[in-house]
């Protein structure tokens, strides 16, 4: 008996596209990560992988991705949860900011850290500027967050994950969280039991289902779960990897 | 203290377009179906109507019209519902027949009376043939429906009115109802207390929201609510009673 369950990281955003940190700013998915968000969900019916229940982050790239790739898949009618625990990483004062000019800015260590380091958040954002998501009503009910690092994301998702995911995957259905790059890092990392090193290195590519088979223990069978085209997966983790160059 | 609920029926679908009986076959929206949904959205954006919460069928037409709307209207992030018991009413034998063609093989008196009736159902469809949904696994927890006269989808659809539109109105969250020409027929007959007889003269245009405020014991405080674009829908309903001809 193993449980099935599938992370999808939204298609490319109209700001992926234009390398701007994004964060909680809710952009739509550009023309290139609506063809992701389908071919995602052709890759699911090609694998037989059909979802049972969907949760996604509270952000229209993520909800878009799953609304498209379900459609793809034939799976538009399955229930739906959602949770800004499962949201992109708050990237603070960075919200909206070119990742090239912020390289520049302040130099690669700092870029790296502010990026890549497990428990370094950017500066704090200014409540109530442009970026902010504050006053926005989808918040009323989780705390004001004005950045995050990794640690952070983690010790939100966690809750969600044991909360809401878990209870889904022992009712034995196909789970697919449809999420970001870094909400899904940080369940990766718990699953793979990933060290805060190690977690530095992993880049999950958009619009490909990352499937995993889990134990009883809800173990990943194969650390690392298996991507459903695992050539392009490759390809675009290098170019991840890249941003900011 | 009022209650706030919006019904949105899906906007034309390809066999709209085509003229065909759809019921439960799972249809996409045409071009303008699309365009319909997204201007649902917008029409919610210019009234002030903020849904909390949406409720749809387990049809794509529905789905995506809520889907797009709600985006339209920066509420994708809403909690979603689905319930085959929204549905469009089950055409039994006629689902992927043209409209036109029945009408001058069964004569206009046998048309008006599968069409408008509100207790003569179709014939049956035969289980197994190309648009019979028995083995549709979204129907897995669902009895097997052949065909549904109006007052089938009535009887089907109030236990679900009932227990979870009904409790998301009265914790004042403002209910959206993504779905379809005769379950929406079915609400509105139960909220305004239509006879069996005037039912049969009320359509409900594709893509328009029509706002209902509710009392306390949820009656309606205008009969037939409001539709957000009355002109449009005074123009739709015409036509759409002019199906078939």
């Amino acid at each position: 008996m193993t449980y099935t369950l599938v992370l999808l990281r939204h298609g490319e955003s109209e700001w992926n596209a234009k390398n701007l940190f994004t964060g909680w700013v809710d952009v739509a998915l550009s023309e290139k990560g609506t063809e992701e968000a389908k071919r995602g969900g052709q890759l699911l019916t090609e694998a037989g992988v059909l979802p049972d229940v969907v949760h996604t982050s509270l952000l229209r790239r993520a909800i878009t991705t799953a609304n498209l790739s379900l459609d793809a898949a034939d799976r538009h009618w399955i229930p739906v949860k959602r949770s800004w625990r499962l949201n992109e990483r708050h990237y603070g004062a960075l919200q909206g900011k070119n990742k090239k000019q912020t390289l520049e800015e302040f130099g690669e260590e700092q870029f790296m850290l502010w990026r890549r380091s497990y428990d370094v958040p950017p500066p704090e954002i200014e409540l109530g500027s442009e970026f902010s998501q504050d006053a926005d009503p989808r918040y009323a009910d989780a705390p004001v967050v004005r950045t995050e690092c990794l640690k952070d994301v983690l010790e939100r998702a966690l809750p969600y994950w044991e909360g809401e995911v878990v209870p889904d995957l022992k009712a034995g259905k196909t789970v697919l969280v449809a999420a970001h790059g870094n909400s899904l890092r940080a369940i990766v990392k718990h699953l793979d039991g990933i060290s805060d090193e190690d977690i530095a290195a992993l880049n999950i590519p958009t619009g490909i289902p990352l499937l995993y088979e889990l134990d009883e223990d809800l173990k990943p069978v194969t650390k690392g779960g298996r991507y459903l085209d695992p050539e392009a997966a490759a390809k675009a983790a290098a170019a991840v990897a890249n941003q900011g160059r």
